[in-house]
């Protein structure tokens, strides 16, 4: 059967996650309905990074099997015409071999998380930014960011829900820098614990309102003990932006 | 009577533009009903640019007076919880003089045009940009734009509702750029007739496209004649960014 990747955009506010529930409404859901609607086929798609509520993919990656062939362009038009006026966007679609599995075969994942880090409350940017009032020290935080990249056991920084059999993880990239009254975390490693982004970045934030030193960060790693952890960021800053395979 | 200068950001989706109206919701109206809720003063704002429907402000500029003297940060303060949940908020307060007039003071009022280049619909900026689909070449739009900088009768870039006295203006800057799937158009000026950066945005689209070549635009600009401008640019992608005193 030909298989597709496609490459999503989406804007998580109104979605529960982007997996499928059984009373809420979620991205894969949307995105399959849009599927069912041009080809009659009913497909299960897998996606790269199975997002929570509220947090955002700008280059989120699926892929799924129809039993007929399509031209790729022809599928990207009649699902962004059936998505609508969900806010999802296919970016990009490819035709692509049957060994490849947008879970399974993906190299890096990257995500940005963004703070809007001032006193007035975000407007243009309401739910994609992590409002804080607080002075917010951005070398610091990138400071304590890269006490911890690099193989470790991030349990500390990993739900309590999370069903991955290991808490070891490679952390490739952890900075933060300043824009203007913006800060940006980068993010990037083969693949994240659940929540381990936002648990991070909560604990960041302590380090950028000098309620934490750098080394606490790593101390708590250390600790490997999810009540070290920060309380966690919320869902509206975090962005999937690519996947890499 | 003590005066305050307010940096205002907002978000133009929800507004019937910036000017109270009778019946519909404005953001001159939210930001005077703030301003009572914490003064209990009925006052009159003056804007530096009296944004249309659905036109958003970055760093509009207004000003009010009150009969009592207050701290200009607790205004902020003050201002920013009273406007929730409205998509309005204060960047800054400064006490100034009485001779400043947010209007007529400015020195250069500077907008912004967002267009996002391609395919796929808008998701995350929906509401912040004109999605168009076809390729467009900014170095052409660019170009164009710089045929029609300067002091000229801009009869052509003037909507038929526009009060002004007189259709001269001196256009500082028309420019255009491409930052990957978006194309940025900054236009500043002293002051702008009404409908002006849509109505020259509109044209510059169809030079983009190639309907029109760069010439044909300095034509129209040359026929001071309303019905050779091309269709005006829809309000959502327009920024009122910043004003100079």
């Amino acid at each position: 059967m030909p298989r597709y990747k496609l490459t999503i955009e989406y804007d998580g506010t109104p979605f529960f996650g982007w997996q499928r529930q059984v009373s809420q409404i979620s991205v894969q859901q949307v995105l399959e309905r849009a599927i069912m609607l041009f080809s009659g086929e009913t497909v299960n798609t897998q996606a790269a990074g199975r997002t929570d509520t509220g947090v955002h993919g700008l280059g989120q990656v699926a892929h799924f099997d129809l039993s007929k062939e399509w031209d790729p362009f022809r599928i990207r038009e009649a699902l962004n015409h059936h998505l609508r006026p969900h806010p999802v966007a296919i970016l990009k679609v490819e035709a692509v071999g049957d060994d490849f599995e947008a879970r399974f075969s993906a190299l890096a994942r990257h995500y940005e998380y963004r703070i809007l880090n001032r006193r007035a409350p975000a407007v243009i940017e309401r739910n994609h930014v992590w409002q804080l009032p607080m002075p917010l020290d951005a070398d610091a935080m990138d400071y304590a960011a890269g006490m911890i990249t690099g193989l470790h056991d991030f349990t500390t920084f990993r739900s309590s829900d999370c069903q991955a059999k290991s808490p070891l993880r490679t952390l490739d990239v952890l900075s933060v820098r300043r824009e203007l009254d913006h800060i940006i975390i980068v993010a990037s490693a083969r693949s994240f614990l659940h929540h381990q982004v936002r648990s991070m970045v909560g604990s960041l934030k302590l380090v950028g309102e000098g309620k934490w030193k750098p080394q606490d960060v790593r101390a708590a790693l250390d600790a490997r003990d999810r009540s070290r952890c920060g309380a966690m960021a919320p869902s509206a800053g975090l962005f999937l932006t690519h996947v890499d395979y």
